[in-house]
């Protein structure tokens, strides 16, 4: 599978290196990728497609932030490999869904302008937070989408320009506040409600689907199918993080069934599992139940941020995986039985494992051949 | 005193070092101890019989955190000394504690798998801030325990399975709000209100056994006699930590007569006392001051995060401790009337004493004999 | 003009460096000269004068939380030439002047001895922060401030001592609740609203003027001569800080107009003009257009931390300012079109550019003598 991609790219890649228009549409297309870790061009197109076919309003606001960021980036003189390699595209892209789905989609000149602010402010947030964790040679993760969407949302509570819909609703939490734990489709409906395999089914897609903020079904297969496009064992981790938040979500936590069928429980909880499970740490047995850990406790931890964020009415966005992926990758170090991948050598989890055993071969060799 | 402690435990040491089952329970022991920065089994022991003497509820609550945060460091292959100073347990115990006081003692399997990760999670989270802050040679403190315990608490809001009781009362603050100043061990009965030596004295003790949120007048005294055993001046400044919480409390804020009476100002600075003086900083008559400078600073903070935290009704721990004492012990390269001790020479405020004391006089015999 | 001022400064100089006291009043002045990166007597004084036209009251405080931050350094032996330079006072004199004015000017034993020791923390929170930025040479700005002055605000809130007043009253957010976006001097009355002539000079002048929390038309005015006599370059960009802070909030956010009257949207933008542009970056038509930027983007924080802080009813003071230029800063190494000036080259924005021409023509020189 891996394979044929690469046979499949190679023309593409060839023109992207010739052609300026090419090239740039192809680090859009990377720069969208990367939200899951996926540097490749046809992962990041079907997750643009997965996200026009669920709203192309929210597409047109995808590409919005990611033209903004990638653009504020060339024009700022970042480093050419990074632009290229998408890493100044999917905060941006992230933003700019991110932006129109809490301000509702309610288009004026002032989202625009909004829009094309965060996306270039994310630019900046994400070289300074680079900087910033270079010392422990520690990613940004989506932290500069998250930081960059929260200011620019709070900022909107005080603006007249920039009406937030029904989705923000700012209230004291309220404990344990008779929590309906049953797993259903719409909040209030009993039909069709329960552990049935059909909304385990929902839950499992739009858990995947989330990431970019898109409930729906079909977006997410499109995009698991996109992941697999590039990388089988983070699709399996991303299939795994949707599984165990929803788990964590139902049999823990107990939490409101409704939220866990639209995958809120689940899309922090698929990219942990891509990022633990195979891009930040060399996959194996060890790692792998490291990053099923990661994936239960950011389940709680997603809880938790809806909880602190309540007075404001404001969404977790992707903090929960921003702050457990942080947690569990600082730790790196100390733990002897986890081998790390420096940041300047992260691939895919496939190339990653394919240059562990070249390495482990060139140390054993010269022993055998004595 | 000290060299009777030391004769005690000989033998124990001897037999730690060979059993591997006795050297685990010194590790467990060793770990409770490290709550307090006291690094002595005979300390860790007489913590958890001050917790056991109040609640043997509490206690058991205290051992699932600290073995959950043991075995995960020993099975995640942690660095072996660190492990066997109880470096890996004094999150987990707190956490234990911490989540079964705000939870109410309400046990259910939800409980105590919740109990586990939470002190596995410490373990996580020690480790990643240990490598942050190694950048600037500062230690963790309690943030662990800080961090994990609130992170837990937040989602238990959401949650079922895991009911929060009174403690937990999520309200806007009201300020300057009819406070009652008067001293006193019920919030309305005036019943023995008022400045006197057993109201003083029952503030003292409990804002001992409040580090580990134990509020028992016995458990205090315990405590305190736990912290004699392995230094002097650790008990010493425990014991001034509770004393100027309380002063500052009463005297400048003018706080709530009955959070003071009940110890709630006093254990933060109990162990803002202990770090700052004489175990992060040589001891002497000008870190001294600065201790009390920061006891009196960090009881304003402990006043402050209870505010910042009231919109969640979640309580401060042991945040105020942490905050205070990082702002002091970062500032430490920059004031040349203080001596810090480096993280990898931190031990007994009087063991360092003597280090430094053999320093200077290496330094200063070949003077002499010329 | 800066010729004329050195030339007027030199006996001054010359007399500060012989006797203590006059170095002393020196010290003094600069560190309130340094709020805006002034490192000059004379615009320190003229604040001062600025603060004490618009209050006596107001400049009593400054000059506490001043004298407590300046002689807590030196008797904790701080660096003497980091003394010299004002750097232990502008985070004790906004202190003094912060705690006042939300603490409402409520005179008593319990305020002043807050604010000295407000002044005290300030000197270790900046020490703390300096150390801790170093890593990435980066400076503390008004961070130690913003943190100080929150702590101690948040816990007045518990205090029967120190009330707070009407500023302070916490309440959830109303999304875009019915905001009043005329500019106009007070919040019901219609009279003189209006995008006019004199409302936009009253919030210009206001907005220089907020930078010590002082809600006045001429202490802005005395303001904007104090940056004049050390810099024109500051000069210009405080100028042009204060007017993008009302444009965004008008045009962009549609913001409350009386707080744009009153200067609220335009002090923080002030700051972030002059740090950007000009002192931590060589200034040139690119880093003028990223100082811009930074004012726009910091504009949109400044309502978002004011959404944030309602629930405690507190203030976002310079935080927006601390924040927005923190990531514009950290962002340095990575952008090829701007040239950071090291902490250690820190000076007036044309000292700056004159070591800057200097370097250049000390490297083409050679090339042009072949």
């Amino acid at each position: 599978m891996e394979v044929r991609t690469a046979d499949i790219l190679a023309p593409w890649n060839h023109l992207s290196q010739e052609n300026v228009v090419v090239g740039f549409v192809d680090t859009l297309l990377r720069g969208t990728g990367q939200v899951m870790f996926q540097n490749n061009p046809i992962t990041g197109l079907l997750f643009l497609i997965g996200i026009f076919y669920n709203s192309y309003q929210f597409g047109i606001a995808a590409v919005i932030g990611l033209l903004a960021s990638t653009i504020a980036a060339m024009l700022l003189g970042a480093d050419r490999n990074l632009i290229r390699a998408g890493l100044f595209g999917y905060n941006g892209v992230l933003t700019g869904v991110g932006l129109a789905f809490f301000l509702q989609l309610q288009w004026s000149a002032a989202l625009i302008v909004y829009i094309i602010i965060g996306g270039v402010f994310s630019t900046v947030v994400f070289m300074a937070l680079a900087n910033f964790f270079s010392t422990w040679d520690m990613p940004a993760l989506t932290a500069p989408f998250v930081l960059t969407t929260w200011l620019l949302l709070f900022a909107a509570l005080l603006s007249a320009h920039l009406p937030t819909g029904s989705l923000i609703n700012p209230a004291l939490p309220k404990p344990n506040a008779a929590i309906q734990t049953l797993l259903r489709p719409l909040p209030i409906v009993p039909l069709g409600a329960g552990v049935t395999v059909g909304n385990l089914l929902q839950g499992f897609f739009r858990g995947i689907a989330e990431v970019f903020f898109q409930n729906n079904l079909v977006t997410g297969i499109i995009f698991l199918i996109a992941i697999l496009v590039n990388s089988r064992i983070s699709a399996l981790f991303a299939a795994l993080g949707s599984i165990v938040g929803m788990i964590t979500a139902l049999l823990l936590l107990g939490a409101d069934g409704n939220a866990v069928y639209n995958g809120l429980y689940g899309f922090n909880a698929v990219l942990r599992g891509i990022a633990v499970g195979g891009v930040f740490y060399v996959i194996n047995w060890k790692s792998g139940i490291y990053a099923v850990l990661c994936m239960i406790v950011g389940t709680v931890v997603f809880a938790s941020l809806a909880t602190l964020l309540s007075p404001l009415g404001m969404p977790a966005l992707t903090a929960p995986f921003v702050l457990a992926t942080w947690l569990f990758l600082l730790s790196k170090a100390a733990f002897h039985v986890l081998q790390p991948v420096p940041l300047a050598e992260v691939a895919s989890p496939e190339q990653i494992l394919r240059a562990q055993h070249e390495k482990e071969r060139a140390v054993a060799g010269p022993e055998l051949a004595t």
